[in-house]
């Protein structure tokens, strides 16, 4: 029995998430599928964790127990090779049979990307959210940067989720600004379900001067999911790094 | 009546290219069916000139007339907000009634863009040619340098074309290099059909050895297509630009 752990890049807009659901096309079920191929085995591939519909990846990782013979490599390139275009296997490698590739990420990072002008980029537009009005980007990291540490997140997690420990700790928030696009980057040791996106639309909202700073601050103090804003689309949302 | 001059900006991976084609989706065909709505008008558009299948712009330009009393400005929010999102109408303004965007183009301007490493970039898929060898640039700089001015393009038009004059003028012809990203810009008075790909497919060969300088000038000066290497995938190229 050998432990293999794969770093997989993917475009999710024409998936329904990672995460196997019965009838719908997901990443985690594509990949799945095509390793049952190659190892003539049942697999089940561990995820660092789910990203929902229309949400990409540029470097999640996941893990699988196989008896196969085939090398890393060798799986890594018959997978590229049966794969549609829109996931790529970035690497290949043995792990010890103990590693998990969610129970023991420490931290994972993601990204944000905004594009923040009049007239909208129609070749990424799978890959960013375009808002037109004209954003406060120092407001906007004022208010970021209140999230900083460790805190209760309801008032950012997903509507209606009745979660036991809403306790996170972001390590590092960051708003980084390119001409026209924005990008937020979060690392954390964990993410409630939507709370990147429920941040970036409420922080999006301080941007542009509909909910002041300080409305921002008894939001998020406020542990109320009902109070914060529109959660921000997935197409803009990337996992970049999983750190173990 | 009057002529109004549209900029376009285009996404041409899921059209029939420019040109109405009956039971085809295609750009001109999209716009001109948005263009009867708002004006009440059956609408011709006319092209600087065609786009083949999945060939994209940056700045098509097309003209049209019109008696409707809707100004430019009207007109131009009127199609971004019924065409779909990946067609967008830059810019709309009056020009003379003699205007005409395909007979009064004076040059213009392609770009072809090349992704030249071992790992693709799977968001950026369907808008570069991945090319995995290792391509010399400074042996594909003196190739295209070689066709630069006034030739027989005869060797890099469409496999079966039958043009009375294949002559074409190339103003400017530059390869440029930023990380792992070729483009190559061709300015021309005119195109035959399949120009650029074609000459891009050759050059690509030259790039990993397949062919020397020697043999493209020979290609080149034999005005012979069947020379030629294989034409470059169509997701590889943008109109740019063109001049009047």
């Amino acid at each position: 029995m050998k432990n293999i752990k794969l770093t997989i890049t993917y475009d999710g807009s024409n998936y329904h998430g990672w995460q196997v659901q019965k009838d719908k096309k997901t990443i985690q079920g594509t990949i799945e599928l095509q390793l049952k191929k190659i190892t003539g085995e049942k697999i089940r591939l561990i995820g660092s964790g789910r990203t929902d519909a229309g949400v990409h990846a540029l470097n999640q990782v996941a893990n699988f127990k196989t008896d196969s013979d085939l090398i890393p490599l060798q799986i890594q390139k018959a997978l590229n090779s049966l794969l549609p275009e829109d996931i790529y296997i970035k690497s290949a490698e043995y792990v010890p049979l103990e590693f998990h590739a969610r129970y023991m990420a420490k931290s994972k990072t993601y990204e944000y990307r905004i594009l923040n002008r009049q007239e909208p980029n129609i070749f990424q537009r799978k890959y960013h959210w375009h808002v037109i009005p004209k954003l406060d980007i120092e407001r906007m990291r004022s208010a970021l940067s209140l999230l900083k540490g460790t805190h209760d997140f309801s008032s950012f997690m997903s509507a209606g989720s009745s979660i036991k420990d809403p306790i996170r700790t972001i390590f590092k928030i960051e708003l980084y600004k390119d001409n026209d696009l924005l990008k937020v980057i979060i690392e954390a040791n964990g993410f409630l379900r939507y709370m990147v996106r429920n941040i970036i639309g409420t922080v999006v909202q301080v941007g542009y001067g509909k909910i002041s700073l300080n409305e921002f601050k008894n939001i998020f103090a406020a542990r109320d999911r009902r109070l914060a804003g529109k959660k921000a689309p997935a197409k803009g949302l990337f996992l970049v790094k999983v750190r173990y």
